[in-house]
C-alpha cells in the first residue's frame, strides 16, 4: 500500500520547509493542513483547512483523510507569545485527539516536534536520554507533555513513534519579528539594533535542514525522542556579529544595550549522537553560509 | 470569598471517598460531577453530569460552577482494562481542557490524581522528586503526561496545582473486580482461589486516608507531586495470607497456582517524608486492620 502522508501546520515556518522536501520525495499521496488560509496550490499537495486545536476537528480531519504517516508541525510559535501563552494547552488538547484519532484509523508512523525547551538548563550538550527533562515554561511543559501522551497513544492502538526536539531554528522562511531577520530589517534600514550580551550558545539550525531530518525521521523504524540540531554551538552575539559583518553593519549593532532576559539557559547545544545514527545524515549548513541565504532571501522577499 | 469546589469522579471509587471527606469538612459551596449516572441526593451537595473526556462539555461545566477549587478524580479506572486502553488519551484531551477552563475561569486551586506507575521501576522506595518518571503503560504515559500539562495551564493561567500520586488503593468502596474483594469474595463462598506467588512488595493505602489526604491538599499551598500512600511495603502475598487468615479459609488461598503479570515491577512503595512535611499528617490504617474493616463492609453489602 502506497504511504498516505498528511502534515500539520503546513504552511508554518518549518511546516513550509518539510512540506517541499515532501512535494521532492513524492512518497505517496500528500495531505496537508493549515489552520486560517489555505495553502498555495502545489502539484501532488490535497489541501485541509481545520482548527487542530479542536479534538472534534481532528477526528474529522483523520476521519477523511486516514493518513498512514503523519508529520505534525502545527503549535503555537507566535514571536514574543508562544513560550508562555495558555494557548500551549489547547494544542495539547488537540494533539492527543489527533494522535489518538491517527491510531484509531490504522496509522503507522506519528512523528511530531518537540523542543529544547525540555531540557534543564546544563552545561554540556543534551542527550535524548540521559540529559534530565524540566522545562521551564508552559509552552516546554506542553511540549513534554504531549510526548507522552503520544507515546501512550502509541502503545495503546500500536503505531510507532518519533519526537524531534528542534533546537534554534532559523532561516529560510522565518517570521521576520524573529531576532535574525529583525536584526537584518533594522540594518539593511541603516538602524541601529540595541542588542543582549548574548552570551547564550545556542545550536542555530537552518530551517530547510531541519525539514531534511524531520521528513526523513518518518521513514525510519526508530522510536524515541531525537534531537534535530548540529551539534554546533555559538553564542547568540556571534550569530548577530556574522550577520552584521556580512551587512557591513557592524557599527549599527548595539551589543549589551539590552538586558538579557532572566531564567533563559546559556547553554542549548545537540548532542547529536542518536539522530546521526538514525538518519545517517547531519545538519550539512554552517552558520556562515545559512545566515548569507538568510540576508540573500530576506532582501529578495 | 467562600471557596466553590468542584469535585469529578464523584461516583468512582476514590472519588466516592473523597465527597464524604468534603461533605463533612463543608468547606464552602460542593458540586460533584460523574459520568453517567448522577450520585444520590446528599444535603450539600450541587450534582452534575458531564462526559469530561469531552472538552467542550469541561468547558461547560466549569463555565457554571466557577470552582475556586478543584479535585480531579475521574479517569478510567476500569480492572484489567484502565492500564492499556486507548481511551486514557481521551482523558489527557479532556483533563487539559479542565485545567485550561479552570484557569480562564479564575480558579485558584486543582488537585489531581497521579499514579505510583509514574516511577521507574527501583528497589528503594519512590521519590516524588528523585526517582525517576518512566512509566510502562499508557495509563502511566498518559497520567504523566496530564501532569505536565497541568503545570503548563498552572503557571501560563496562575493557578496553584498539586498532583497526589496514589499507591495502591484497597478498602472502602473497592471495585469487586480488584484483587481482594475477588479474594473474599471467593473465600467467603467456600471457592479455591488461585493467586500468583505475590512477591510483588507493594505500598497498600486504605481509600478513606487516600480522600483524607488529597482533600487536604486542597488547602494547603504547597505545589508539585506527592505521593500518597503509607510508606510501608506489604508483599502482595502478605496482604492475600493475611485476608484469608481473617476468613479462617488460608487452605482454599492456592499461592503460586497463577504466573506473575509480566513485567510487573517488583517494589513499588512511597516515600512519604514530602507528603507528610506538607499535611502534617501520615495513613494511619495498618493492613491488618484496613483488610479487617474491608472484610466487614465487604460482608454488609
Amino acid at each position: 500500500m502506497r504511504p498516505v502522508v498528511l502534515l500539520t501546520g503546513a504552511t508554518g515556518f518549518l511546516g513550509t520547509q518539510c512540506l517541499a522536501r515532501l512535494i521532492e520525495a513524492a512518497p505517496g499521496t500528500l495531505h496537508a493542513v493549515a489552520g486560517s488560509r489555505p495553502g498555495s496550490a502545489q502539484p501532488g499537495v490535497i489541501w485541509h483547512q481545520a482548527d487542530l486545536r479542536r479534538s472534534e476537528e481532528c477526528y474529522a480531519l483523520i476521519g477523511k483523510v486516514r493518513p498512514t504517516h503523519l508529520l505534525h508541525c502545527a503549535w503555537v510559535a507566535t514571536p514574543g507569545i508562544y513560550s508562555q501563552t495558555p494557548e500551549n494547552i489547547a494544542w495539547v488538547t488537540g494533539s492527543a485527539a489527533l494522535a489518538d484519532a491517527f491510531g484509531r484509523s490504522g496509522g503507522e508512523r506519528f512523528v511530531s516536534l518537540g523542543s529544547s525547551a525540555e531540557y534543564a538548563p546544563g552545561d554540556g550538550p543534551c542527550h535524548e536520554d540521559h540529559t534530565p527533562i524540566l522545562p521551564a515554561t508552559p509552552y516546554g511543559k506542553s511540549k513534554v507533555g504531549f510526548w507522552h501522551v503520544l507515546q501512550a497513544a502509541a502503545q495503546a492502538h500500536g503505531f510507532s513513534a518519533a519526537w524531534g526536539r528542534v533546537f534554534l531554528p532559523y532561516g529560510t522562511g522565518d517570521n521576520p519579528k524573529r531576532l535574525l531577520p529583525s536584526l537584518i530589517g533594522a540594518l539593511d534600514a541603516q538602524q541601529e539594533f540595541p542588542a543582549s550580551a548574548g552570551e547564550q550558545l545556542r545550536d542555530f539550525i537552518f530551517s530547510t535542514d531541519i525539514a531534511d531530518m524531520l521528513t526523513r525521521l518518518m521513514w525510519v523504524d526508530d522510536i524515541g525522542a531525537f534531537n534535530i540540531g548540529t551539534g554546533r554551538g555559538v553564542t547568540v552575539r556571534r550569530a548577530m556579529e556574522l550577520t552584521a559583518d556580512l551587512l557591513g553593519a557592524r557599527h549599527l549593532l548595539r551589543i549589551g544595550a539590552r538586558q538579557m532576559v532572566a531564567g533563559e539557559p546559556m547553554t542549548l547545544v545537540a548532542d547529536m549522537t542518536k539522530t546521526g545514527r538514525a538518519l545517517g545524515v547531519l545538519a550539512p549548513i554552517q552558520i556562515e553560509e545559512g545566515i548569507t541565504r538568510a540576508i540573500r532571501e530576506f532582501r529578495s522577499r
